[in-house]
């Protein structure tokens, strides 16, 4: 059997940052990782902001939630200490904040292109452990695309076209709402377990045995029509 | 929440293609259809048939059963009967048998093209719909492939390497052994809800409502680190 493991994130969020390398732990060490396929689903933190708005992380978070300057900076020495744990680098200065969209319609792309853990990991590196701001610049997007092994025309074209896999996101967005996902980092393995927020790597690794060991129930009659190593049996034409 | 359909199918077999159509008639009365993700799965009838090797099916079935030929052609009218009743086309007479091998190789190759579905259903007309000989010739398969949307020229180098997807197909029929699964069309909705063999489309639709109705389990502590529309909250550096 195989196990599909859903995880809503967003690139603006360091506990999906820290969360991934915690279930990565968990998944490095499941014996039937290969047959886990992993998909990352849109969810935006804040998706009322405009494409062009962006700006230091602890400035707007100070803003937003009214607390001191001081304090937001305090809130990014700990998550990076916490990082440190997982041993994920994290800049604890200089981080911007800005809209995902954009990202999350290309991470949607790159999944067609079984690139989207690559370019996930790009954008989180970007955004976390990277001194070069991130948001509202497209030139600096598409060096992560690239480097996350894109092709280059085809992520422009994207970008381009701002229907492109907009549809995508928001579905996975309205999918998130329907499961009661009000943050994220969201797990969903197997369409059944769910974990919510960047959890011990213990508490992924149960969630994969669980959705793993789940017994088939069989549906429907016991005599149906099918055919084995013995032929094809054909209730009423035979006997 | 999207519902994942596992289906194991040969080329070979009647059932299968009766099978495909009644789950079919089930998905599309399915409110959630398009969150249903199909994938087909690799089951060889008889994985022990040389490639060079093909005939008559009613020859070949009466041989290898010991009945009588007229027997074994009845058994196709039967088949044919049921097809017709799901407004299936099929042929009574002439069918041929063959190694599906390379047929399931290919279908590996379609489902990454998203050409999976169809190939198989090319396949399906071109063995049961179709007077001419499937099995066993190359220049035909490419032609199906070729109709069914692949790349003429892909799907060649999938068949001239004997090893492209031939894992992909052994894999398929290990994970079939593991789920107790004996014969086809063998079904498994959302990981979990098995239906073996070609059942009614009612009992298809009872597993596509249940895989979907299937409530999410929480895993793991309650207050785990997240990020929402009101900030991330690290417990431990902000009170």
């Amino acid at each position: 059997m195989s196990v599909r493991v859903d995880v809503w994130t967003d690139i603006n969020c360091p506990f999906c940052y820290l969360g991934k390398r915690r279930f990565e732990q968990a998944l490095d060490e499941f014996p039937q990782r290969n047959d886990v396929t992993v998909v990352h689903r849109s969810f935006e933190l804040d998706p009322n902001l405009a494409p062009d708005v962006s700006g230091s992380v602890a400035e707007h978070i100070a803003e937003k939630y009214g607390i001191p300057v001081d304090q937001a900076r305090a809130n990014e020495r700990g998550i990076a200490a916490q990082a440190a744990e997982v041993g994920l680098a994290y800049l604890t200065d200089g981080r911007d904040f800005g809209s995902s969209f954009d990202m999350h319609r290309l991470l949607h792309h790159a999944l067609a292109e079984k690139k989207q853990e690559d370019l996930l990991d790009a954008l989180y590196a970007a955004n976390f452990a990277e001194n070069e701001a991130l948001f509202g610049d497209r030139e600096r997007l598409l060096d992560v695309a690239v480097r996350a092994g894109l092709d280059e025309d085809d992520a422009r074209r994207v970008l381009d076209d701002p229907d492109a896999f907009a549809d995508a996101v928001r579905r996975d967005e309205q999918e998130a709402a329907a499961l009661g996902a009000t943050g994220v980092p969201f797990f969903v393995f197997g369409g059944k377990y769910a974990v919510s927020g960047a959890q011990p790597a213990e508490t992924f690794a149960r969630a994969l045995q669980l959705a793993w060991g789940d017994q088939l129930v069989p549906v429907g009659v016991e005599a149906a029509d099918t055919c084995g190593p013995d032929g094809c049996e054909v209730p009423g034409t035979t006997d």
